[in-house]
């Protein structure tokens, strides 16, 4: 998500690494002056299609005061390879959570370099997930459901110091909300219908 | 992934829900005979393309006791909508943890209802996260980066009583990866290589 940094002096309204600055600073004014505006609702549809593999449209959202749709319709599947007793079909689920903080922490690299008037020329990053399951299989109830750690490995290249960039990957941890999600609780409530 | 549950004797071999109950029980009891076959390493590999559009790849993973790759590597890009300065070449990163959680939860579903003789005719869910983006902005200090809620709302129709459904449904929450890794934390560490 959009990672920024409001400490520094970046208002040039350059184009930088992809980044409008010039909107990026008129979007936190505009915020600024109208908080309400930064409440979004994101929505994932899903129908079970066969055994653990099943089918997500995204499309509609709410932000701004008002419902929006994106520009296209996405559909991901997901489903789990044959040693998971699945068809191999697409992605586990837990790997979708690897690309969404991958993406979410190279987005805000991007927006917080541009704000510093570092222009980046190479970012790279893998994301590994270890996961023990015993968990999920109920083999053993000591052994939780979902990763035991997660790393995060970048490369980053730019025309700025090595502390630098580093700092630049630090501020997007410190506002990432992938990264939050994962690293701290988030409540989640389930509710069935059945006819 | 992968939920069951070890209390029921579903153990008649039928393929059912597209889960082969056979293949899934061997799983079980192979996993039960050897647990280190268990320990899974799920990976990510980003690349940033531009602003807050970025791609990743996913292939490699180790499980069984040895490196594997998926059957297609799959990519997927991740971006932000215009109103965020993006370009909306595919949904944000925070959408797709919502993708993730409801996947996890289905695929868990439909295994459990095929262990306990359920046979499962349509699920559907909507997963809805509500963010303020006050947070990843730098705008307020009291507002978390991430989702303040996420809610899961389930229709789920099958040859079984409503509450026999919902025990699955809870059974699916009680032993799901991606509901875990949501609702509580994951230690995440991050190295940056700059040259």
């Amino acid at each position: 998500m959009t990672t920024t940094d409001m400490t520094t002096a970046g208002r040039d309204g350059a184009v930088r690494n992809g980044v409008d600055t010039a909107t990026l600073f008129a979007t936190l004014d505009a915020v600024k002056q109208a908080p309400e505006a930064a409440r979004f609702q994101f929505r994932a549809h899903n129908e079970w299609v066969s055994g653990t593999h099943n089918r997500t449209t995204i499309a509609d959202y709410f932000g701004v005061g008002e419902e929006r749709t994106h520009e296209h319709t996405f559909v991901f599947d997901a489903d789990h390879p044959a040693v998971l007793v699945g068809q191999d079909h697409a992605p586990t689920p837990v790997e979708f959570v690897l690309h969404a903080l991958a993406a979410c922490l190279t987005a805000g690299l991007a927006n917080i370099a541009a704000s510093r008037r570092v222009k980046l020329t190479e970012v790279r990053s893998t994301v590994t997930g270890d996961i023990d399951l015993n968990g999920i299989l109920g083999l053993n109830p000591d052994v939780r459901n979902g990763y035991e750690r997660v790393s995060v490995r970048f490369t980053v290249k730019g025309d700025a110091p090595a502390e630098k960039l580093r700092e630049i990957v630090a501020q997007s941890q410190a506002r990432s909300a992938v990264y939050d999600i994962i690293t701290n609780r988030v409540p989640v409530t389930i509710e069935v219908e059945t006819a």
